[in-house]
């Protein structure tokens, strides 16, 4: 399954272990941890027969690094009292979305930590978000229960082929980085006000998700955003 | 829901609790336990707020007198080795039929010991027998996320669609104002040659179009643009 899970700060060894047997249930083997708490959780017991998942599992220190290879970033959320600034599906329907896009590259679903969920920060990496449709959007489920249902669903109908996609999206990185250099220009240019300047860095992340740049159109998009810092930065 | 989760002879309190959050999270209130291992169950941190739902949980001796209130007795089981004698229904069909029948009488669901699921006793107990679609049917699910996939798969028809939210796209005028403000400053920069000037510009002009921008997006886009083009403008 093209499908990497993403824990993002996870706490609790045993959730991760649990995780780790939902992937084996639901046939998918990649995991990442983003600075998860370090309390021997490649031992975790919980993993039961999934221990080479979690012995295989990468380690990194940021969300942006955790899922620069690929092309489609779903963050998971109870969305109990997070005002939503981003496109929220339900499961059913987001499932699809991520099966239809692990047909052409790997997609990362991201879950947040026991606690407190993905932060605002964890969020402008995602294209969109998604959401179990528990009956409670204030009381949030427990992590592994969270994957099992997630990876349920979307391997569900995983038999059914989906027709794959002609075009091929950006990945992650080349997003980032057509990202990092409209910060920079803007910046420069003296759009960014350096008192707002860390919640406008989240709006103009979310804003260029929003665009679905293709893999080719990003060439373009670095090309032209590249020659605009050079000018910018020539005249200061 | 009309539905009651059945544990027989669980060993592990979190998993107990973790079911009971779980049920609490897909609105299903009656649990019972059938012969549970006595260590303190009721007071599992594993059910954070379903607390309630642990303390009001029904204890017996079998699993003859824990269904029978029930018109409709469903065992789960991974199938590893054990001979069927049953019939048996993947999740997704079953669900339906648990859900038809839910309409009309209560249905136990039942879940068997973490280590040897359901007994054959137990199973004489169910009209059928009910599987996760899992890959490997001989390697088990964790008891808690089991209990989640199952609920979530029984009350996935029964939440209501929500309408997605409308987007409005940004007009024909403010898509050709980021063209030609991205195109000012291609070419302020030297990104534009002037001798392959026009396709690039029909290059650009459809690039722009394929972000299907939306309304509110625009004028950010917009904003941006100005600020860099008059840093370009005033340092030539």
């Amino acid at each position: 399954m093209n499908l990497i899970v993403v824990l993002v700060s996870p706490r609790n060894p045993l959730n991760i272990g649990a995780a780790a047997r939902a992937m084996q249930n639901f046939g998918c083997e990649a995991l990442r941890l983003v600075n998860p708490y370090h309390v021997a959780f490649r031992e975790a017991v919980s993993a039961v027969s999934a221990g080479p998942i979690l012995k295989a599992a990468q380690e990194y220190e940021t969300v942006g690094e955790a899922v620069g290879d690929c092309s489609l970033v779903v963050g998971t959320t109870s969305i109990g009292h997070r005002e939503l600034q981003h496109p929220l599906q339900l499961l059913e329907p987001g499932a699809k979305l991520i099966r239809r896009e692990m047909a052409a590259s790997p997609v990362a679903l991201l879950f947040g930590s026991e606690k407190f969920g993905l932060s605002n920060d964890d969020i402008s990496h995602c294209h969109w978000l998604m959401r179990i449709p528990t009956v409670d959007p204030s009381r949030s489920m427990n992590l592994g229960q969270a994957v099992a249902v997630c990876l349920y669903e979307i391997a569900r109908r995983a038999t059914k082929p989906v027709p794959p996609k002609k075009i091929k999206p950006a990945t992650a990185d080349q997003i980032e980085r057509i990202t990092q250099m409209l910060l920079e220009a803007s910046r420069r240019s003296g759009y960014l006000n350096p008192v707002v300047a860390s919640s406008t860095e989240n709006k103009v992340r979310r804003m260029v998700r929003r665009l679905h740049i293709t893999a080719s159109d990003a060439a373009m998009w670095l090309g032209m955003l590249r020659q605009i810092l050079w000018k910018l930065r020539n005249t200061e």
